[in-house]
Formats: C-alpha cells, structure tokens, sequence
C-alpha cells in the first residue's frame, strides 16, 4: 500500500527548479549522487507537468542539465528512468506510525496514500499511469508495493498482540482492503477527492477484522 | 463496480475475427449496426492485442474491413473509439443477481468482476489502461462504473430490507469496499490472479456491512 510518497522523494510542494541548485549545493554522495538526484527530479517534474507520451531521455537531459550521453549511458531508455524513480522512492527509513490502535494505524497510512495520490504535481498518479506503458516501472512499482505492505504487516501484528483482532488475520488482505478504496476512487473511478475516505475505508476494514473477516 | 464486461461485449473467449463473419450474418440494426459492431470488435481485439500505442484510426479501419474515410467522419479519433466502445458495453438490461444475500449478491458482482479483469485477450484491462491517455475515454469509463454502481445499489437496499445490515449503510461506499480489493490486486498489484479473490472481498465488505462499518 501506500502509494510511493516518502516526503522527502515525492513533496506536496512542486519540486524545486533543477539545476542552478544542483551545482550550487554539495551533496552527500557526491557527483554521481548529485546527478542522479537531478535527473530523477526532471523524471518526475516532467512525467507530472507533461504526462508520459512527453517524457523522452532527451527531454529528461535538457530539464536536468545533465549531458544527454551520461543519462544515455547510465538510464538508457525512459523505462530506466522510471524504474530508477521508482526505486529511490523505497525509503529505508519507512515504518508505519504506531498509534496504538488498528483503526489509527489503518488511517495514517491512508492518509499517506492520500495525499500521494491528490498530490500537485501527480507525480504518484503520473507514475502508476506510466506503469501501464513499461514493464520495467511496473516491475519497480510491484517491488515498491511489496516492500511498503511487508513493512505495514507490523500494524497487523500489533492489533494482534493487542487482541484486537484474532490471530491468524491475512495482514496483506487486511491492508490490501484498508488501501485499495483510495487507489480506487481517486485513480480509475476519478471521483472529486474526499479526505474523509482515508479514515471510513480504515474504520470499515478495522471493523471487518475484528469481526474475523480476515482469517481462513 | 463491474468491469465493462458484459458477456455480449466482452466474451472471454477471443472475438471472432471480423470482416468476413459480418458481411454474411444478418444483423439487427441494419448496416450502420453492422459497421458498428465491426468497428468496435476492431477497437478491442486490436487493443487487447497490441495495447494503445498501436491503436490507430486506420489499424482499426484495416482490421475491420471498413471503409478508412467512414471510420474518421464517423469516430473521428482514437479517443472517439475507445468511448464508443466503452459506451457500447453498457447494457440496458444488466442487473445484479439476486442470490438472497448480501454475501452471495457480493460474491456474484466480484466474480464479473474477476472474470472481465483476468480475462484473454485483456480488453478490459487495456481499455483501463488507455483511459489514462485519453480523456474521452476516462469519462466513458467513469460514465460506465457510474451506471453499474447506480444499478448495484440495488443489493443493499435487498440487505437493509432483509435487515442483513443497517439502514443507513451507504451503498456506494459498500460496493467500492466489495470490489477495489480486485482491481488493486489484478490491475495495480498485478498479482497472480487468485479466484478466491472474488469471494474474500465479498464476505469481508459483508462481514463490516453487518457491523455497521457504511452507515455515517
């Protein structure tokens, strides 16, 4: 679950310009890390301000300052340079917040989820539009979700040993049923965005599991 | 709810390969019909075969016999053939069946629902996939899951008048409940399709239905 948006990687706020920046602040990992993160923002400024039949390595090169033969050399094609966007999106740092309940915990990730997936520029829903088109961003994006419902598998685990909800509860089900009305509503079905779908889809499966519905 | 998946429109057999087949079968509707159907077979096995980017006007006129210039004024573009063919898959006499219970009804829709999402060739899948490139598209898709939660409704009133669950429970928020899990798995998580699916999501929305979980 939760759409890829780590703060730091996918900010509400429009990206800073790359660029001028870029060569103006020193940054931990130095040259390589430095150009990686500039083309990375291009990737993502681009795909959300223009869509994906716009995003081209060229394009990419231009926007990012960054000389067409090293993107050439190290992304190759735009299904690298989603792939890669995609990757940096796995923060290590991740867990999901512990509020002490299963109904809290359910609606901090979605709250996450919806802000991603709301979010100005689309970066998120430019992503998993882009997933449609290469299989390589759709391959990162499957890795991105397994790692993001591994990880939330503790929420479950919590409300178990809490006794909250019964042992034996899927954690994947459960959070695939908490998450997957937000991807809903707001990605296929389009619907105006409504804040309070974060907390009534993790209020109904909180519900649900407590009544069992996510054992064998 | 639903995918566009009627079985007129979208067997999951593949279709019939056109051209031939239509000039020698009588057609209600007469030859506009005819056209129609020829053109919009075109659209979809098209699709399901070579995805969007090789959607074409003129792949869809060569493929289905029909006259290159008939084609443009009539669809005019590719957006003018993807909402006509998503318009086509509304069914006026669809309903949902009434099994005599919220599981059942449930489990009824979420198996459509399955079967058009994992069906071969994947129509349905691709004509989701194409509605993020094309606006005229996302809203005869929007306009076609509008109709098919209108006409689900139905189940939940069944289940407030059996006094199964509240009065009070909001249909929409329910049915999205029952059937995003499916969309998410197979269209986004793109996990190997699992039949149980069908059943899990059903009796899980049921199950925080009876508690109460989509009232306000």
């Amino acid at each position: 679950m939760a759409a890829p948006r780590p703060t730091r990687q996918f900010p509400d706020q429009p990206l800073p310009p790359p660029g001028p920046r870029a060569t103006t602040v020193s940054r931990p990992g130095g040259r390589s890390s430095s150009v990686r993160r500039r083309v990375l923002d291009a990737v993502r400024t681009h795909l959300a301000e223009h869509g994906y039949d716009a995003l081209s390595v060229d394009a990419v090169a231009d926007r990012s300052g960054v000389h067409r033969t090293t993107v050439y050399r190290r992304w190759r094609d735009v299904g690298g340079l989603l792939a890669d966007a995609l990757t940096e999106a796995i923060d290590d740092t991740w867990s999901p917040t512990d509020t002490g309940t299963l109904d809290g915990d359910l609606h901090a990730v979605n709250r996450e989820v919806y802000a991603a997936l709301t979010a100005e520029p689309p970066v998120t829903a430019a992503l998993i539009a882009a997933s449609f088109r290469s299989e390589q961003a759709a391959a990162a994006l499957r890795s991105f979700w397994a790692d993001r419902y591994d990880r939330c598998a503790a929420i479950v685990h919590r409300a178990v040993d809490r006794r909250e909800i019964p042992a034996g509860t899927d954690p994947r089900r459960l959070l695939v049923a908490a998450t997957a009305p937000l991807y809903h509503e707001l990605l296929l079905l389009r619907t105006l965005p409504d804040p309070r779908l974060a907390e009534q889809a993790a209020h109904a499966t909180a519900t649900a599991a407590r009544a069992g519905a996510f054992t064998d």
